[in-house]
């Protein structure tokens, strides 16, 4: 085999309470990628999509993880990566990490599984770093691993692969720009210890729920006293969308990642196709366009097109 | 029946990264209490130990609990207390939870179980304040519930029972005296932002690994970035207790409570036992007085004697 296809799915990054550590896999919407084993040593990048992104391969994300990944490799070898994003860069639900991940889980298949899953995502973050600034997993983790992944530790890198039962995720993406960068300048350097108490309990019962399939519990676990009230002042209608989807039956939800994408999860799909009209509703009459999302939280990551 | 006997037993709070919400109940030491009816709507304590510890039930931990649960039932009757407390007030291992908890659990049983462990904890909560000045459910809840407990929200009160596999802890009580008040004083009112993130990393990862029984996960998860290098100095020989204990196989420990306790956790008797000595051999030559416990973490709270 010289050449692989995936589909590199979006993630929700900074699960309210889990912010920096918490994230899930989407079905939906994948990037498409394309790997294929060439003979120089470099990595070559085609976009087929129109986001203009970076051809470089160093500054590229998949490119610059590709090349983390060759780093560690003694061979004559490298990759041409084919990409059409359906993911919008900027758009808070993991559009770096997909690329990121899809390129090394393809790279990694045409190399016979050369690499671990947590060696991986130490490739991907490399990529990540060129997008955000620095190396982080909480996107990168779950479309490596799929599900619902913690990460504990960054360095040394350690990743868990959480349970959860059957959950809905509905997330409206406004189609505005929201830096990374400027959302972190955002965070304060110091958050009052009684607030870190209670994210930190949150965070504890949170992976209690998730792991007992009780739903009351994941919904009472769903809050954050930190990051949430700094950041959403970026994100029009925030109070009210949550507010509304809570009252259409959500279980939680806040800002995907750093915004300036909104998440709520339910406990069934028609929870969450409520509160997709729900979120229209509210943004219809408003002056920002906006695309909704529907999708399962996914057990898988990365997927591999037969 | 009119009267019951109880055992009480000493507990663990501030778990590591768990400060403020998880806690564990031990086998021993217990406290010995009896409570019987009696006709008038009021509490009596009769203290059988040399603690010489208030007997205004309004002053006495055990006493004030009573009367927040008194003040719930409509009956004329009240209960008197006879207290034979063997967990020394001051040592950090819930010796007003377990007088608090043991009086409600066992006046309960007197009341043909009226009351929910929910309930019980909000009575017992009244009488923790009388020792510490706040109302906290740490050392209450396992006392209560038994097991290793997370204190997810005092107000609502929210309790949860977590799985965890066999595990023991070894403590190392020196005789010395720190007071709950002036250690909370010692606690910052805030916390870098990146030190909190990696508390409740560990907290979500604490809870995973005892959900599993993975032990070496539990043992990572078992950092404390926030509160345990402001108060070990207080506390003597701390960093070679810790040290040591881990040499000797511990998957990690802390300060119980607010000190001046020292707990270590293993996977069995054997390593409990070994850092039993380790502790001795540490504190023998030093000025300090001490008591060491090893117990098992207990399924069971307060116990009726039969």
């Amino acid at each position: 085999m010289n050449q692989i296809s995936i589909l590199s799915p979006a993630t929700v990054a900074n699960v309210v309470c889990g912010f920096d550590c918490l994230g899930f896999a989407l079905s939906a919407p994948c990037d498409e990628m394309t790997v294929r084993l060439i003979t120089e040593k470099n990595v070559r990048i085609v976009n087929l999509d129109d986001f203009n992104l970076p051809t470089k391969p160093e500054k590229n994300v998949a490119g610059a993880a590709l090349l983390s990944m060759l780093q560690a490799v003694d061979g004559n070898f490298g990759f041409e990566v084919e990409i059409t994003k359906h993911i919008k860069p900027g758009s808070g639900i993991g559009s770096s990490a997909a690329s990121a991940a899809g390129a090394v889980i393809a790279a990694n298949e045409l190399l016979n599984e050369r690499f671990s899953r947590l060696e991986l995502v130490e490739f991907a973050m490399d990529g990540e770093k060129i997008a955000s600034g620095d190396r982080h997993a909480d996107n990168v983790a779950p479309c490596v691993f799929g599900g619902f992944t913690l990460v504990r530790s960054v360095n040394p890198l350690d990743i868990i692969a959480l349970d959860f039962p059957p959950m809905f995720v509905t997330i409206i993406h406004p189609q505005i720009e929201i830096k990374t960068s400027d959302a972190r300048k955002m965070l304060p350097a110091e958050v009052p210890l009684k607030d870190a108490i209670r994210q930190w309990s949150n965070v504890g019962a949170l992976v209690f729920g998730l792991q007992k399939g009780d739903y009351k519990l994941i919904s009472r676990a769903l809050e954050d006293f930190i990051v949430e009230s700094v950041r959403k002042s970026l994100i029009p209608k925030f109070d009210e969308i949550k507010r509304e989807s809570l009252k259409a039956g959500a279980l939680g939800g806040g800002i995907s990642g750093s915004g300036p994408s909104i998440f709520m999860l339910s406990e069934n799909s028609e929870t969450a196709r409520k509160i997709e009209n729900v979120m229209q509703s509210i943004y219809e009459p408003a002056q920002t366009d906006f695309n909704i999302y529907v999708s399962e939280i996914s057990t898988e990551g990365v997927k591999v097109r037969k």
